[in-house]
């Protein structure tokens, strides 16, 4: 049986109390980024089947502040898994339930590997992208990938076939 | 525009960590009662637009033990809302992401009361069942609230005229 | 050696700090409900010399709320032993040391089954009530046993003969 | 009205879990002294009936470790006021609820400073030793202030009257 | 006076604790990154001695696993500062001190705005890189931020100078 | 080998946070003593490598309340090693970093005991004094070693030679 994302979908809610803020009452990022590891952990162990440990973390870009007392809301899902690797992009806003009012804090990729019963990778099955969505998140998958051996240093910027046609073409 | 016990919808995923457990690696049932509250409190929050205080929790059994690393899944909406006070369902699962096998920990209802800017109570707005399960939870608040009020000493069993048939019809 | 509840008693006490407060700087009704539940598992292992598992919770009603930077006082004991259960009440207040106000928070009642080294239920000593309070609590446990059995449908309520009476003679 | 050290006694029972535990699955030791400190400072918030905070600890010699799943006894009560200090004596033990086994882990005594609503040092109501015990403590008190004065910088070993009396006695 | 790279240095020493892992035993990705940015964050204040909120956080590998028990070395300190951001550079490495191991774990840029009494973006100082690491942070600092607007949406591709040098010239 | 107090310097920098603070929003001492046992755990184990057990805390006296949001930093040195035990130096300070106040904490002495595969004592070997700081903790030690004995019913204050000498000589 061939897995979508949505059969990795994984829904977290938490609430920001005194302890997760900054002198502003805002949710710190790095609370923040505790939270999307677990939340994009458990979206890789669904659809892996396996136990999996956080490899890297793209670029994130915090947006709008998260207050005390408000709800953070993620949404993590798996948008396509390599030999040994799968991406996961998590969704994150805010909610004041109060004022009712929704505000986005951001957007992000995580990778996970998972491993076998002798912490060995172990090749994640591949996944079928359904919606739009999906598909434009499984094929910038490529290019983000070479992004990130870049600036690993496991790849020359010159065999980053994808990711050049995005300065080139502009 | 009368609320739906959908609109108050709360998923929470939570991940169980060694403090979580006792010494049989299982999820203490006081740390899944605290993410319990939360995840029925921010759902109170959202039917009342207003902030809430847990007023009181019904009889809660737990059926299965969840995990060391195993997913606490929470669902909460709110059934019904009285003068002052309103009831959220809580529906709560383990799931083994390895295995992939899923679990019933236990179902609970707990109550929440909105208090307004001077910390006073607040009348709640009604709410409007919609499905089947809506309807039946809807109906069954009203027992279970002379069963409350029963235990809690503000009623005498011979006017909780709903709870009484309970025992009348058998 | 019979054991008698006052053997079992758990003394606790904590103090409320800022993670543990909502928005109104009050204590979590989740926060409280996690301590109540350490308290009451060490007096069902004080009970019974075994590690314990929750199994329920009986209906708690939260009478006042517990400030920031009070104390919250926990007594917790075994009431009455069952074939592999045991109930234990716990009796929970706040102080304001600085006003020397001592305020009722609430009164409740767990259940504990007691696990032998091969995880299963072993059965619980029984116990000797000692005091008024302690015979009165005994005498309720079969009562509030029914109510749980019928609440977690493993009962009829026409079977529960000591609650029935409760609402035949009202 | 005089007040006793029982007065001020508070009872605090902690269970070791994962996150307190070393290595070896002993209770750190700044784990137990968080707990200390927040035993002590209640017991000097009931005593003096204002917020504390803590000014020294004596020496504390750890006797035996508390293991992973034991539960930790703590008791504090003030043993004598100063001008604006006050000394509490904290007697702490684990106990094995399941082999029934009672240890000693340490005993200590931390010292507090009242403060009034200027956050200015507020002086402490004289205490008046009840018990033998109480006595003892009380006058071994005078002895310990010099230590902490001589240790701290504040008194020079030759004015501390009592405490060379230790010396020279032998 | 004009500040350099090492007045801002932040050293932290952190153990990995049980709650702080997953299955593996291995210190979570989540978890560190919420060290690193209290760490970065108080690197930033140190640069512009005003409070300061996380804005973004680059792409970071995790090469080794650290381990339960052993210590979490993180040294930060900003490497450039912008209009109203500031660039953190952050080198995380793990040690076994009983083996007497040590292993890198990642290094990291997180940039901060600093903010002033009205809550609103404030000039960060400028910065005077001083050793030869320091001139190349400082210098690829530009390229890093092309990198982040472009990810953000905020730079078209073709306007990053600097860094389509680096695809051009391989 | 011989190592020096400098081979085994921990250092450590912690952001106070509310659930760290008493109600005047200062770190309570009891969070602090569990950062410096953690501090000074890791530095004793960095001479010994070998993992250690908390033996004793000398007299602490706080001399400045550090404030939320400001910085911890800790030092952690071994001064001295005994046959069995260690004794680590900590230096304590806190910092407003948006003032740029650096105000002094505490300074304090913790013993450890490092263990071996059996969990049973371990000589730790001897350490070489370097500064004049080194050579002045490394002499008083053996004067706080017998205090501490004696504190600790070990020895008479008769057999304290050096201690005595304090004393004697005022």
């Amino acid at each position: 049986m061939v897995k979508k994302p949505a059969d990795s979908l994984i829904v977290m809610t938490e609430l920001v109390l005194p302890n997760d803020t900054n002198v502003f009452g805002n949710l710190m990022g790095g609370r923040l980024m505790y939270w999307m590891d677990i939340a994009a952990a458990l979206s890789a162990q669904k659809h892996s089947n396996a136990p999996v440990v956080t490899a890297s973390v793209d670029n994130i870009s915090f947006l709008n502040a998260i207050k005390l007392g408000n709800a953070v809301h993620i949404e993590a899902r798996v948008t396509r898994a390599f030999n040994s690797s799968m991406e996961v992009f998590l969704d994150v806003w805010g909610e004041d339930l109060v004022t009712q009012q929704k505000y986005r804090s951001n957007t992000a990729y995580y990778t996970f590997v998972a491993l076998d019963e002798h912490s060995r990778p172990k090749a994640a099955q591949p996944i079928e992208p359904e919606t739009a969505d999906d598909v434009e998140r499984y094929n910038g998958a490529l290019r983000r990938r070479q992004l990130r051996l870049i600036l690993g240093g496991k790849m020359k910027p010159d065999d980053a076939k994808e990711l050049k046609e995005l300065f080139e073409k502009g």
